[in-house]
Parts: structure tokens; sequence; C-alpha cells
């Protein structure tokens, strides 16, 4: 029912014939938007969105749900091991039906959710790209698009912060809610971006990722980060083009500012990165880390 | 040309007399409205809003602008003195016009940055309650409307957490934000309330407050508090209503339960609630309280 893998070349929602059980209820959509006065309002009254936040590691989690959707399918991106029960009393009280715990990219600071979340309910699938070369449900790749009822994420591949980061971009489409939202993960943080020196980070590979998957998305897609230390909530394409104070400047220049940050090992790596390899089907008989210890 | 003070009663926006520079603008408006094809997209693409955090109160600040007006008019309701210079920045960078420096209350966790942000950029106005017995530019009562561009914020009394508390909601009309959002201080948080043993609280006026002026707007009414604790960013009147642990419950059991929190002594308010009372007006030769060092 909710389709994975169909790569972005297929842009003619309506017509795959792996689909075939969602034409239904996209043709029954199509009516309601025709009849609606206002497709516009209509449109953004299907998504709904929260933002959530883990302090100990500056955490953003997303929850993101088609509520127009009889299932009120939902997803949460980046969801964070201590904040688990929170997440999930909301997407209850929310009436929502969780079927994805996605991850950006293997963290370093902290024990990702996913695990916990499928001991708690068995049926949530885990995801994360292929290319972190870890263990999930769900591994994807560049092109793929993940559905949660009528509304789908689609995945673009920004490595350099780690091999395996990917960005998830609402759907492209007058279906889609507008402006667009980017997940960015560590890939680009607003006024900022992730290190580059562990985890086979590359500040190359991460500057050609920002500037040809994220800053070739239109200036008002809002972006969403894994992370934010100074209380900044959102930013947009358009800003970060103009005012990153490290991706605004030329690859040579951006090199030399992430060879010369000098940040120390980060305390959380031995414990989270093991641990996150396996984020989606995390061994019972091990002990869950405590974060909170470190 | 921002017009104050207009009661609630007066809701024929376009016909105030004492509204005569606004009406060109408002004409326009319309009649770019009427063009709109998509009149729902163009209305949210006027309001401008970012949510901002401060880490150590866990105070949230929210910047607000009529992005559509040729002046871009702007206000920040309860800046907080460590992240003024955030504020301002991103106020530049977004290149608006600050005009207001709003606060809901008197805070006693942590100081206001209305006082700072006046001696950084002087043509912008305090506004607290009348209520609060604070100084400030303007000091506002319920009913009155304090607007920014075409859009505007109406103001409500919600007492019980402070004697002076408000709730500041976005406008009621079409040409406003759709859900509403408001801005309710401490009066109601997410899954909570203020405390109500300082400064003229009281659980009685509080349970009266929430029901009569925050929980009669519409269910979708987006809540915006001024502190979360546990790293929620959002709620609804309507969520609230259904989950809210105290105010869910009626005003005896209410009472019983805001009697019995035994809350240490705030740590902040001897040096907060002083300074915060003269908030709009802060006398420059008073050394600015640093609040990082509590």
């Amino acid at each position: 029912m909710y389709a994975l893998r169909l790569p972005l070349s297929n842009l003619s929602l309506f017509c795959s014939q792996s689909q075939k059980p969602r034409l239904d209820s996209n043709y029954r959509t199509m009516m309601n938007y025709a009849k609606a006065a206002s497709s516009q309002a209509f449109k953004n009254k299907k998504l709904l969105f929260r933002q959530l936040f883990e302090k100990d590691s500056s955490t953003y989690t997303y929850l993101l749900a088609d509520v127009a959707h009889p299932d009120k399918p939902a997803l949460l991106i980046d969801p964070v091991d201590k904040t688990v029960d929170r997440d999930l009393s909301l997407v209850k009280e929310l009436g929502l039906k969780l079927i994805y715990a996605i991850n950006t990219h293997v963290h370093a600071d902290h024990v990702t959710g996913t695990g916990l979340i499928k001991t708690k309910v068995p049926s949530v699938k885990s995801i994360i790209s292929k290319a972190s070369k870890s263990k999930a449900d769900l591994l994807i790749e560049a092109g793929d698009k993940i559905h949660f009822g009528d509304l789908f994420l689609e995945v673009r591949a920004t490595p350099g912060h780690t091999l395996g980061c990917v960005t998830y971009v609402t759907g492209d489409g007058s279906d889609q809610p507008q402006p667009r939202m980017a997940f960015t993960g560590d890939a680009l943080l607003i006024r900022g971006c992730g290190r580059t020196d562990f985890q086979g980070g590359s500040a190359h590979q991460l500057y050609q990722s920002v500037h040809s998957q994220i800053f070739s998305l239109p200036k008002e897609t809002l972006i969403y980060p894994a992370h934010d230390y100074r209380g900044f909530t959102v930013s947009t394409v358009g800003e970060e083009m103009q005012y990153n104070p490290r991706l605004t400047k030329d690859e040579e220049m951006f090199k030399s500012i992430m060879e010369n940050l000098n940040l120390p090992y980060p305390k959380m790596i031995d414990i989270a990165v093991p641990s996150n390899m396996v984020c989606g089907l995390q061994d019972l008989s091990v002990k869950p880390v405590d974060a909170s210890s470190n």
C-alpha cells in the first residue's frame, strides 16, 4: 500500500503499474480536489507536521502524516532513543498510524530511536540508505519515493558528512505540500553543515551534494535539519544560499574551512555508531544504550 | 501607520476611520486576492513566521512579519536578553523592519530582551499589558489589536499565571493567516500550564482564562507557548482540550493539582521580575543582568 523504490524518473504517479492499489485513492483525491473551492487550502490540510526537539543532543525529530487519508499514515524522521515514548504518545493522541521510522544517516551523537520504536510498535518499518551499509527493514537509494497515504518523500543522496547521508524532500507536484520541505540531516544545517572528518566524510563530496541536491531546489523550500545548536527551527534554500557562512564560499575555501575546524572527538561516536548501524533491527538481547550516561 | 488599541468590537477592518492610511494598502491587497487563482496560497505567503528557542530557560521567541507589505514590518514575541543578537541578525538577513518587541507577561525565569533590543534598534516600541503594571512604550488591554502591515494580533486577557498575562491571537478574518495562531505565554503550555503561586497568580483565574479565552477559539488554532521543557514546538486548541492533563479536569480538581505541585522557588525570579517590570524602558545606566550567571 505504501509503495517504495519508484525511481524519480517515474513521474507519472497515476500510471505506475506497481501502484495499482493506490489508483483508487488517488482518483478519489483528484475528484475531491476538483470539487474543492480552494484547492490550496485543501492540500495544506493534508499534511500534519510536527517538529520535536531532544535537548541533550540538540536533535530534531520530525513527525509527518497524511491526515486526509483514512488510515492517517505517519512517519518519523530521525527519532532519538530517549524521546521515543514522547513521540509514540503523540502519535497515539493524534490518532495516527506510524508506518515508518526513518534515519537521514548513521548518527554519531545520539542513539537512534528506530530500534526501540520497533520493539513497541512491531509493524513499523525502519528505513535508512543502502549507502550507509547499515541494517534496516528498507534500504533506500537516490530517486526512491517513500509514500505515506497520498503524500511522499523523495530521496536525494547527499553524502559528505557521512558516506550514506540522504536528504528527504516532500513531493514535487500540485497535490503535495507547498512550499516543499527538505529534511537535510547533517548535510545542511541552518547557517552551518555537519563535520566531514569521520564516517567516510568528505568536504569535496559535501560541497557537491549541497549545491547539486539541495541548493537546486526552489528557493522557498523549507530546510529542516537534524540539529540546531542556537535555537533556530527552520530556514529556506534561499536563505542558506545567501547566508550560510560555509556553503556560500567556493569549494576550495569550503574545504579549507572544514579542514581547520579543530573539533573535539565526538563523545558519543563509539557508542552511537555501532548501535545505529543496526538501527532498524536492534537485537533485543542487547541492553539499550543509555545516552544520558555519556 | 501600525494602529493600536482598536477595540475587538471594531470588526469592520476596512471601514475604520482611524485607519485611513491603511485603506489603500488593504484595497490593493483585496484586489490582489480577487486576481489570485489560489487565494489561500496567496494569503499564507503574507505571514513570515519563525519559532526560536533559548535553551537555558526553554523559552520560545516568535518572529512574525508581513512580507507582502512593502516595509515588511515585523514583531518579536517574548524575546530573551541572551538571544537578542541572534534575533536581530535574523531580522536583518530576512530584510524585515522590526517595529514591536512584545511580552506576554512579566517573566520570572529569564530576562526579557525588549530593553536590549531598544538600545540596538531605538525605533522599536516595547509592548506589555497594562495589567502587568510594568513600564513599556505601549500598554495593551483586552480587545486591542496590534497591527503589523496588513496583519494583526488580537489581545486576550488570560490572567492566572500572573495578574497581567495576555494571549496574542492572529487576526480573525479571511485576509489573516489560517489556521489562527495563539501565543499563550505561560497561561497554556503544551500538555501543561504555568504555575499559579507567584506574581498575583490564581488557579481559579487561570482556569477561567484558558477556558473562556483560549479553548473558545477554533479547535484547529495553533498553540505556541512561551516555553516547552520536553521538546514539543506546537499544539492545537483541540489537542489541549482533549489531552491537557490539568485543564481537562474540572475547576476544583485543577485547583487541587495547582496547590500541590510543590515546585521550588523560581531561581531567577528575584533578578528577572524587577528587570522585566521595566522591560520596555530599561535604564541604560543600569548594567544588564547576565542571566547565564544564575
